[in-house]
This record gives C-alpha cells, structure tokens and sequence, in this order.
C-alpha cells in the first residue's frame, strides 16, 4: 500500500496538551517531529513554514487554539471567551493567503460557542477537521485518478501532497490513487519552486518515497518540459478560491497556467471546498502575503547570491485568473466552466 | 559616465599569451580575475561559465586560440596547421548551444588562412572581434533605447549586460544607453534565473553598481509582476538565432516570452548578427545542451535541496518560437515580423 509511505504531517497528543508536527524546512535532510505547546510556538511554526500546505496550516491551527485552551479550562467563562477570541485572531495573523486557516479557526469558534463542553466540543472539533481532509483528499483523488491514463505526463507546482494535508494530498492525490488502481508510467515532472523550494525538498521527496517516478525540474524549465510533449495534464493545488473561480496558489502557478494554456495541456486545481472563499468574489480581493527578501538571497545558500542592499520582490502567491483553469477537482466531483455557478452550488 | 561602471570581462595580455577573464562563478561574492595559458583552461573556463554569455565566450575563445597558437609559432607549418585545428575543434567542444563560440572560431580560422603572417593575423582578428563587439552592442543599445521611455518597467532573463559581452551587453544595452540619453525612471526586473542564477549573480549585481533600478524576483515571480501592469517591455538576449527567427536563449527564456504574449506586453530580442545561424532552417535545428542534475540539487546551497538520487532534466536553454518574439533589435536596427526574408537580409 502507497499508504504505508505518507509521512504523518499534523498530529494531536492529547495527553501532553501538544500539536506535534514534522518540520517541514528540515526536508529532505532529516525526519524529525517538533512538539508545539504554546500558542507563540504554533504561530511561529506556521509562519516559518514549518507546517504548511493550506489543509495542514488549517489543521495544526485547530489543534493548536484547542491545547491552548484547554491548558485554560479552569479559567471562569468571561476570561475564556476573552482567551479564545484572542488566542483565535493571533493564529490567524500567522498567514493571510490560505483560507482553510480562517476556515478552521471559524470551526473550531462553533464549536466553542455549541454548549457547555467547551474543552471538549474543541477536541472533537480539531479531530474532525483532521479526520475529514483525510477523506476530503481520498475524494479528490477517486475523482482526479479518473482523469489520467497510462503514460501520461503531470507536471505539479509547489507541494499539494500528503505533506500539505493530513494525507494523500490534493494536487497529488489523483496520482496516488492512480497507481493504486494500476495505472502505469505515470510520469512527474515537479518544479522545485522557489524560493522555498517545496517542489525539490517535498513533492519530489515524498513521490521518490514513495516509488513514484518523479523528476525534478527548475520552475523555468516547464515550458520546455511543455514543448516536448512530455506534459499531459498540470495538477496544482490551492490557498484560497475566489467565488467567480480565481485561484490564489503558491507563486507561480499563474506563470504554468498560462503556459499550458498555451501549450494545450489542461491545468487542473484541486480544490478542497474547505478553500473556496466565497466572500471573495474575485481573485483581486484576495490579500497576497509578501515575505521576506532574504528567503530570495540568502536562504538555504552558503553565501549571499545577490549584491548586498538590491531590492526584491518575493510574494509568496499569486492568483490564476479562473480563464486559464479547465476545471476544479473537489470531493464533490470535478467541476468544468462555466464557474461561479456551479461554484455557488458548493456552498 | 555608466561607462566607467562596466567590468572588464574578456581582455588579451598579449606579453603573457594568457587570456584574463572575469571569474563570474565569484560574483556577486567577489570580483576576480583568472589567467588562462592552455588550452585546456580556456574549455575549463567556458564550460564551467567562469566566462559566459553567446558574445564573451567568442572573445574568450578567439583570443584562447590566439594565445595557444602563438607559443607553437616555431612548429612547421604543418604542425602548426594541425594544432590549430585540433585546438579549434577542443574549444569549440567546450559548449553545444551558442552559436557565437563556432562563428568566432571561424573568424580565426579565415585569419589563420589569409596569409603568411599567421599570428599577427591571429591577434589582429581576436582584438577585432572584441572591439567589433562593443561597437555592435553599442549599436544595440541605441536602437533598443528609441523603445524606451521614462518610467517604463523592463523585465528580463538571465545576463545579457555587459558581463555578457565585452561592455554594454545585448538586452541591457538598451537600458545602459536610455539612462545616458537622460530617460528617466526605469525600472529593471531581473529574473534569478535558475539554477546558475545569472540574474541574481550579475544581472542584479551589474544594474546595482551602476546604480540603476532594479528588482530582483524569482523566475517563477514573473507571470505576478506582469499581472501587476509593473512591466511594459521584455528585453533577452540569445545564444541562437535560426534563419526563421526562432531563439535559443538561456532555460526560461521560452515561458517568458509565452507570458508577455499573454499579458500583451512586447517581447525583444537583443542579437548581434553573429548569433543567427542561417544554417539552422528553425529551432528544431539547435543543439540544446544539458547539465548535470547537481546544479539543481547541490550548487550553491550549504545542503542538498532534495532527495539523494531523485532524476532531475537541467536542459541550459529551451527555443523561443518566433511567433512570440515581438522585434529581434540588432546593431543594423530593429527588425519586425515577418522575420525570415529580413534576417536572410543581414546573411
């Protein structure tokens, strides 16, 4: 069973009042789980990227604000509330983009305000959000797995692989089920992404693991991957999805939307319904996290590659106009233009 | 004066017979300058990019063979005739793609036949190829600059500035020459350009020592920046022009072109008239030479950036169709589409 490869990204210790987690920025040197305690630790361990992928983030905010309140529980009601509320607005500053961050803190606020188990209704509420993206992602991937074929080629940008969510994946999904049902000489080609290079440290980390064949590439050689006919179907996953089908994900899935258009190679995202934001009701509403300059010219280098004092522009998303998307892949089904109607269904 | 900023990248010390380049494989780091006797040093040299860019690896070249050729004038002719051509046919193995490096070496070669002073025609010849260079890339320049005007936003890929070549570059050449002419407020947009990143290393570094205004961004950040309305021309270099107008150019370059199509921003392309081959019919004709897969996992970085033994295809350029190249602008002016009876015009 592929299964038996998925690392586990997010997990609860109950006992310990502790989110624990695989440290993702430690990949693909070392395996290693962190324990998380505070709220200061949780939101520090998401804002490094340390646990990411937009279900991830969702999930280890849910069981963070519920060990941190529970540690509170003695607190008398007023004092509580005060506590959730504070605790819950922090955890959400620690990223603006993925929306299954606010989503899951949104949940875990209804489970707090449902009755008087407090503590309780949390826990329940945090497993579930875990327990769901495990059968979210299995969907997507039933559903996508139903697009390929063999010896199609997939190009993926970014990592929307079981490291991303709780399992599976979302943009990796369909290739796991695939080769679970048979399907033969499936080929990925991944970008490594800068400049945190999620695509060289953990898609092409967790499919070499897994006995996939994977084959790592610079974002800027897609086109040539493209032009050679080696790319059938470009899977990418999703931080957040406007109401109209604008999709913010990581930076540069743009850039390969548009190529594949140009190309004619289908560009599908896979789309939990936890990411659509309705609120949003395009793409331009929706906020872009811009990070630091030195993840551009010193992270993970031996030396400074770039002259010392240059400006650098280093957002962190960026949003796919819904034009250049063939169709979404949800655990409803797949979903073909034109969009915001059908979108509007999900909801 | 910008003049005064430009590094010197290619010179002959002709007392020595070594040929002094600029180790670009140091910078940003370090400004450094190599010495080269052999033969074998010059292939080192280009093939490991210590010097690079279509028009400075010809220098480098023809003044290598210059220097190599003369310590053996007191070969016989027959000698001397076979070890010119064995030292042509080592260099010109020293990289498949840039056309420049074969053009150069036949311009040494016509020398090495003209006559019985067969080094002084050597030197003559590879001191005429440098100072042809800088008047060609001047030439650029001011036919690039007549596109330029105040507060435009330019991007572009990989170096093609004066490290390129022997001063000025190709598609920075423009941009140096609108700046002396008093154009006001443009902004320059580097990509990093993976995996060597040349635009990080020299594209930025060569644009901040001169003070110019430039932002560097990663490859994949481009599609973003153009959304955004920040870039309203795409100036390249090339390492390949076939007689249709389609270029080889530095990996990436092809996906660049493809968004700035998208986005309807204008595509240049900076080619002195010794970069177009017109014995390759279209692109389908250029060598496109691949590297090792480590310069993607290991180069540069203080750890390996993924997992050991994963595949990995690090192709070092890709082909611009011609369809998306908006102008080619070379030292004789600026040529639009239909490209093939006009470039067949400058044979």
């Amino acid at each position: 069973m592929l299964e038996d490869f998925f690392l586990e990204t997010v997990a609860l210790d109950d006992e310990n009042d502790q989110v624990i987690i695989l440290d993702q920025t430690l990949l693909p040197l070392r395996e290693e789980y962190v324990r998380l305690t505070t709220a200061e630790q949780i939101w520090v361990a998401i804002n490094n990227l340390q646990v990411r992928g937009a279900p991830a983030i969702g999930i280890a905010a849910a069981m963070g604000i519920y060990v941190c309140v529970k540690r509170e529980a003695k607190k008398n009601c007023a004092d509580l509330n005060n506590f959730f509320y504070e605790t819950k607005n922090y955890l959400a500053s620690s990223r603006p983009t993925a929306v299954n961050l606010f989503w899951a803190l949104d949940e875990m606020e209804k489970a707090f305000n449902s009755g008087n188990e407090k503590i309780e209704a949390l826990r329940e509420a945090a497993v579930k959000i875990k327990n769901d993206d495990i059968a979210v992602c299995k969907a997507i991937g039933t559903h996508g797995a139903a697009l390929l074929k063999n010896n199609m080629g997939i190009l993926t940008h970014c990592n929307a692989g079981s490291l991303a969510t709780a399992r599976y994946g979302t943009a990796l999904a369909p290739i796991y089920a695939a080769a679970e049902q048979g399907v033969k000489g499936i080929r990925v080609y991944a970008d490594e992404t800068r400049p945190l290079l999620q695509g060289a440290r953990l898609t092409a980390y967790e499919l070499h693991r897994a006995g996939l064949d994977v084959t790592l590439i610079c974002d800027n050689m897609a086109s040539a991957v493209m032009q050679q006919g080696w790319v059938q179907a470009v899977f990418v996953g999703c931080d957040r999805v406007a109401a109209n089908g604008d999709t913010a994900n990581k930076i540069g899935t743009s850039g390969v939307a548009i190529l594949a258009a140009a190309y004619g190679i289908p560009f599908y995202v896979c789309a939990p319904r936890s990411t659509i934001d309705f609120s949003c009701s395009s793409g331009s509403d929706i906020t872009i996290e811009e990070r630091s300059p030195s993840e551009v010219t010193h992270k993970w280098y031996a030396h400074p590659m770039a002259p010392e004092g240059v400006k650098v522009y280093n957002p962190a998303f960026d949003v796919t106009p819904q034009k250049y998307i063939t169709a979404f892949i949800t655990e409803r089904g797949v979903i073909f233009p034109p969009f915001e109607k059908k979108i509007h269904q999900l909801k």
